[in-house]
């Protein structure tokens, strides 16, 4: 197995709430909700899915966190502590409190106002409607 | 804010248990632990942190749980279901299943065997040992 991914699933409560805030709110570009037509019949999953294609040729899929349990094979239960953060990295410290105004405009929660951390890395937190975390910082020693 | 992230960071139980599977059972890459000198006087968050560079330029940063709540200034609790996969995309469907099966050799918990999915997904599912999916899979229709 090869070091690489190419998605990452977020799981979410609500597509349309989810994309209130990337499409509307951060203005990503995505062809919003697809695979309404699919159903897996061996996992009981639906296949409502929106991707939002990013700039380095990622993509995040936003994806009901019931049904990633049921195409996963997991079972369901309510999400406790947020267990990764996605790092989006600017060029200045202007940049990142500019991006996390923006964040929070678009219906981010901040939980960390942004400082500089003793290894040279500038950076507060946001969270997504689901409390999916997002750190966004300038690293002053690149 | 633009529509990007440049590194997953992935919290962990235990930094050396995750090197255990990602450095000594998948064979990535990786410096191992650095950072142990820093800590955060305003978060009280610990530097200790390992990063795993990937083949397309993102980095995976591995960083102990209750560190990655404090560095977020969110409340630690423990995690409940998987809120997001990773999706690592092969060339077939023999390549799925023998991804798997290394991922299973290293310590990887297999939670959905491969099947086809509706939408020509051929894709299976393991957990980290810190739960955090990884989805497998090889798409029939690109």
């Amino acid at each position: 197995m090869r070091a690489r991914f190419d998605v990452i699933t977020l799981g979410v409560a609500s597509l349309e709430r989810s994309l209130a805030f990337y499409r509307d709110g951060l203005g990503w570009p995505t062809d919003g909700v697809v695979g309404t037509e699919f159903h897996d019949e061996l996992t009981g999953a639906d296949g409502a899915i929106a991707f939002l294609p990013l700039e380095n040729g990622m993509q995040i899929a936003l994806y009901e966190r019931d049904n990633l349990a049921k195409d996963a094979q997991i079972p369901f239960r309510e999400p406790g502590s947020p267990q990764f953060s996605l790092i989006h990295q600017v060029g200045s410290r202007e940049e990142v409190d500019r991006a996390i105004g923006e964040a929070v405009a678009a219906g981010g929660r901040l939980t960390a106002p942004p400082h500089m951390r003793p290894f040279g890395f500038y950076s507060g937190y946001i969270q997504d409607p689901d409390g999916h975390l997002w750190e966004i910082g300038w690293n002053s020693r690149s």
